[in-house]
């Protein structure tokens, strides 16, 4: 959904494309006005349609404040998973949004994620959940009362080259582990790929990847930063 | 090729599969002695077959040194890219190889790759080359002058997350990197995934793997072992 609408009560600036027939329309005043009342939910992207880093796109808070006085339903949906709802909600108001947009209104993969490992059972079943991800998970996690290990930095292996391949330490039992959850993790390594392998060698255990994404939009676009999809 | 032959004159135990229409058949006694006079080059593999981890296969040393003493060629071929040719050579000797099974009888990735950088000119053209991956590679890069960075343990980064996406240190100027090399490496991580996916946005810049293999084989077959090709 395109949120670059002039705020001036959304009046145009130029009517470009509003007449085209493209797949996906670019929507325009006249098409905002008459899609406004038929519509109960907007939901919005997070990175480049809100903000971009730390900064605000312009426009955004003041539309999302007149659909949310409209008695319009708002969501903001991102694939970042790096960070909770409530970093969220925390960042849309440091940068002027609705104070209505509170977490419950945000969906991430993070939350998403320790949605679908409650629904599985890893809160009470005994079972540990195998993390490979960023902080954002984590507190999620935690909302829901699921137990994790393997956050944040692996301790260093000070076995030999040789010795890695004979003797390897797994941390947990595999029996204990119900699921393993990959997502950006800027501690990634060797020691972590291993141990997520072996514990998916278990018919039971669960798979889940946060997101897809080969790369992180960064502000310097000739920048690669590897994104959980990698 | 079959090295598991037995060792009185090479006179079989049993006749099993000797007669037999397989596509690639096992070597019996007789198929041996017709073979032998028309075959100038015996190419062995390594693990599995002349050696599984510091035991020797039974046989393999009486089966090679026999092949040496009749005037044949023996290679060692290996898909193991962690040691260079001078460890495989003293590891022959040690097991009770024949002592002409030199380091120029042994090909192993860590080899190849070097030569191959060697004829793309990595030694004289005041580049680098990234290089992820384990000691065997450095030893056979020194032997033909190539310079490398980036092997061993990555120093750790104690930027915070959010500053890993938006401050990122290259460690090299990519335009001084002329090739990345992968291979098994218990030191990779993240932070040299994202280095090794910048260098490589340069056009000119060689990718070259060690190896394919998904897996190294362990003494417990029930431990994954992540490789390369992983």
């Amino acid at each position: 959904m395109n949120s670059g609408i002039n705020r001036d009560e959304f009046e145009p600036t130029a009517q470009r494309n509003c007449d085209s027939q493209m797949e996906t329309e670019l929507l325009c005043p006249k098409g905002f006005r008459n899609l406004l009342p038929e519509t109960d939910t907007f939901i919005f992207d997070a990175d480049g349609v809100l903000w971009l880093g730390d900064d605000v796109i312009p426009g955004a808070p003041q539309l999302l404040d007149f659909l949310v006085k409209n008695n319009k339903r708002v969501i903001v949906l991102t694939n970042n998973a790096t960070k909770s709802r409530a970093q969220y909600a925390r960042k849309l108001a440091s940068l002027g949004f609705s104070s209505k947009l509170d977490k419950h209104l945000i969906v991430n993969p993070a939350a998403v994620v320790a949605d679908t490992l409650y629904r599985a059972g890893l809160s009470k079943n005994g079972k540990k959940v195998y993390l490979i991800g960023a902080k954002g998970l984590n507190d999620e996690m935690d909302n829901l009362g699921i137990p994790y290990f393997g956050h944040g930095p692996q301790l260093e292996d000070d076995s030999d080259d040789s010795a890695i391949m004979y003797a390897i330490k797994l941390e947990e039992e595999p029996s204990k582990v119900g699921a393993v959850v990959v997502g950006y993790d800027r501690y990634f390594n060797y020691q972590k790929l291993m141990k997520a392998a072996n514990y998916l060698q278990q018919r039971r255990c669960l798979f889940l990847a946060t997101n897809e994404d080969e790369t992180c939009p960064g502000p310097n676009p000739s920048i690669i930063i590897p994104d959980a999809g990698l």
